[in-house]
């Protein structure tokens, strides 16, 4: 005999671009570019034994209410878009229990003055996900993927064990490269009205991606395990209300080509750029006093 | 204050083509084409805090090793070699108590009768996950991504709830299509050597995939959830010494045209796929006597 | 100064579904499953020099008649397809001069007994251009992508010039991969009417992917290039009516690993694929008599 | 009977990263990071028929010498790269005739002050192709790719005609959005030595892309077509040495959501961002007093 395990269900990938005219500094347009996921969760055994769709708020109305609400909430943060998203849906929805939120927002810039025209920045992708359950309140998680960085030097990695299979030299002197996968948790989690986190969300991206880039640039890194760990310190300690880092580096590996059969030097001049295999460094870093993370990274 | 919390590393996506000559029926070649992908994790807290790397076999090492047992254990499933490679790093390394091993498997079909020469199905990604974790042993997961199917009717939709946002017809025939990712895990872990599981893997991937594509055939489906439950059902009825499946299903919804502006009829004839957004429904059917996953999923 | 030089516009990546109930093997379905894209040319200088649209067909249009006609025309050959579309937007539109209608087509197979339910087959992709020129007349090109084939044995690469970047040796023993892309074109263009080809488009399409992988198979392979000759010279053969054939063929290399730290021969058998950089063969093979081929490849 | 037609061959996308160290403004880094592929051309027929290499200097061999001349040029323009580097092949392998170089330049930013650290610009990529030809000397095209724009406001788009399959409404209000693929052909091209372009490649870049950018901002666009020329136009005026441009412009539609049925207003606030289908707009701005280009295209 089989039973129904934990399951969810959600509209994925719901692009929507919000104008908002005249709204920003020096009377140009704000634009929020947005990819929003939605999931729910709840008592939905019905559907999965019976096909009864009763409790099963459509994913195709789920995404209707992800443009009505983009209309009606204006040019706001994806967290906070995120928070009324996931509320409305546990609210108004009794079988459903818990709501979870992405977005990703796209950047944008303005071609000269502010106005109505914009070059997409692609240097990074912002994100956020926030988790509205019913008994454990609200969580926010933010992050970006696809930043990637580039030290040319002030890299190391020595000292690793060596077994039959070992064939790496120690080098004090290597170029350390990453694309990276970070996303941190907010404090102040709790039932929708009374703790919702109190954050300016903006700011504290911006915040979040200087501390990141500072950190990176300075840890003279002798594995990029301490450059994740550093990482992560430098965002808990530089932006308010941060609690948690979770941290996925790629190592993408540049090599130093073999230049000696042409007769030539490589002083660490010329590399090459590996695409597979990659390592893959992955890691959390906590503040001592973090409360439980209940399902904010479900 | 802060301290690390979980945390892995190790090498993804190495690449590796095992070519075993005249291995195969009628004399063919026997190749085995496979992205295999580590993660060690255990007492790592010295390279994160001070760039200690006593700890830390290299990544590059880890890939040697799946080059050098891709060529010791021959043309295995890659179950099998998942679960040698990663006893090997458990039982060599004394600060490793848990190696994850992943492996995706790449179908190759004779051209003409068996022999030297080969042509890529692409209908599908095999895969399987090994946990070989100190404290909880060997566990063993399987499974396929990117299968996708198709079917022209035999599906409905309707009786969920209609709210302000609802738009959505009820219908009683529409097209029903998703590209499947689906995971099973096996019965039977434990310590390696006492309780690692005696399955014929290469006959229970082909017993699994058969039983996904009847019960997506055979089921008159009401909702993609009553879809994925009876594909669950189906694999833990008919794969021997499976006891979870754990499924996630994205709609790829096929819209009906309206030829109406254009005199034409459209009695379910032409349709225009979406790319996004789409419907994603996850989900997991268990054994009711599943035992405890362990960190068989981590 | 400045002037407009040659331009076309349309609508790319028009995807639909049509389903013609019953009418297959058996009773089953069939569907074709299409990514259609238009481009159309003429005298088109104003929209460009003043925004003047009135000579634009709009590509919405263009969409819009995709639909349509594969509502009209019922499940025909992309060939057929490409050839009706083209010719509607030439005969249609007096100042457009030149119609190119590219269709890809993907492969579905049934679940078992012909019905309603398939599974995508992957191996390949299947395509068509067809280019209807109001002086040039009517030629269809048709091909594949995608496919991917490997011989394990049968390839060797020697007696290539050194120079003093030099550093391959010669091989008697390599193995050989490529992706292969393959376009042909048909004789008996010509004004629409009067010189159409008269081909069963399906059929040929199968004797021509037939004829590239037994000339793939059954070529003792000195260079890629003399490959992608029998290729050629095979299609030709085989497929009546073809009278050029145009090949690119990447050299997905696979690079014996050196074992020999480990202690381990490697006696062809453990492989890596590498990803970039990669050979890239380009080459074209034409019957003597081919007729020239006008815009067919534009 | 068949013959051989036109056939290229080389090296794809090799990857290389060129520091320079101490070499930048402030004492940073320089660093160069490309993608280049290779392909050469001549009296290629042996091994195509037969299997003879002995005109095929190895694909492998063209890599190595990437990486030679990337170590012995320094950190030089792309297009400085791209004509040694293709001379170099013609120059000393005596079947060849035509090279043919490519290079895709990816965009780095100091983090900070100018020294070792970098992120990844991600907004365009830069590129060029250089064809080196025994007859017809040298030719450099420059140009760029991916590279998003979006206009809110001052795009129309109306006037076109209306056939039985037209549903589209007139609008003289919507939003305009492209991800551009242009390159620009560069004046002087002749026998290497007396007439390759004297041109500062890096500043020439830099003034393409900012007329580029201009051009998209200040066209009241009635069609994609009249930006399209406006940005040609724009940059054979500005940049130096350029005479012709070659354009692709897909139309990335905004589409303005329905909330009529939520009881909404939508005052151009609130848009989906489409996938696919999309229009695609291609052309060419000439010069008018623009040279045979010869094979620069290629």
């Amino acid at each position: 005999m089989v039973q129904l395990g934990a399951n969810r269900y959600g509209k994925a990938e719901v692009r929507v671009m919000r104008v908002s005219r005249g709204a920003g500094p020096g009377g140009g347009d704000v634009i929020r570019d947005w990819n929003v996921s939605t999931s729910l969760s709840g008592d939905l055994a019905a559907t999965h034994l019976t096909g009864d769709n009763s409790a099963v708020l459509a994913t195709d109305t789920q995404k209707n209410t992800v443009y009505a609400f983009a209309q009606e909430l204006g040019p706001v943060p994806p967290e906070v878009f995120g928070m009324e998203l996931a509320a409305h849906f546990v609210g108004t929805q009794p079988q459903i229990t818990r709501a979870r939120v992405s977005v990703e927002e796209f950047g944008w810039a303005p071609i000269g003055e502010p106005g109505y025209s914009f070059a997409r920045t692609g240097e990074l992708t912002r994100g956020c996900r926030v988790v509205h359950d019913e008994g454990a309140g609200v969580s926010v998680v933010a992050g970006l993927e696809d930043l990637t960085v580039l030290n040319t030097s002030h890299s190391e990695f020595w000292g690793f064990p060596r077994d039959k299979y070992t064939t790496l030299e120690d080098t004090d002197d290597r170029m350390l490269a990453t694309q990276v996968s970070v996303w941190w948790r907010y404090r102040g989690t709790g039932p929708r009205g009374t703790g919702a986190p109190d954050v300016d969300w903006d700011a504290a991206f911006g915040v979040a991606r200087e501390a990141l880039l500072f950190a990176f640039k300075e840890t003279h890194s002798c594995s990029l395990q301490q450059t994740l760990y550093a990482i992560g310190e430098g965002i808990i300690a530089a932006a308010p209300g941060v609690c948690e880092v979770r941290l996925a580096l790629p190592n993408k590996h540049h090599y130093l080509v073999d230049l000696t059969p042409f007769g030539l030097p490589n002083d660490n001049e010329v590399y090459y750029p590996g695409d597979r295999p990659y390592g893959l460094i992955e890691g959390t870093v906590l503040a001592d006093d973090a409360p439980d993370p209940g399902p904010a990274w479900a």
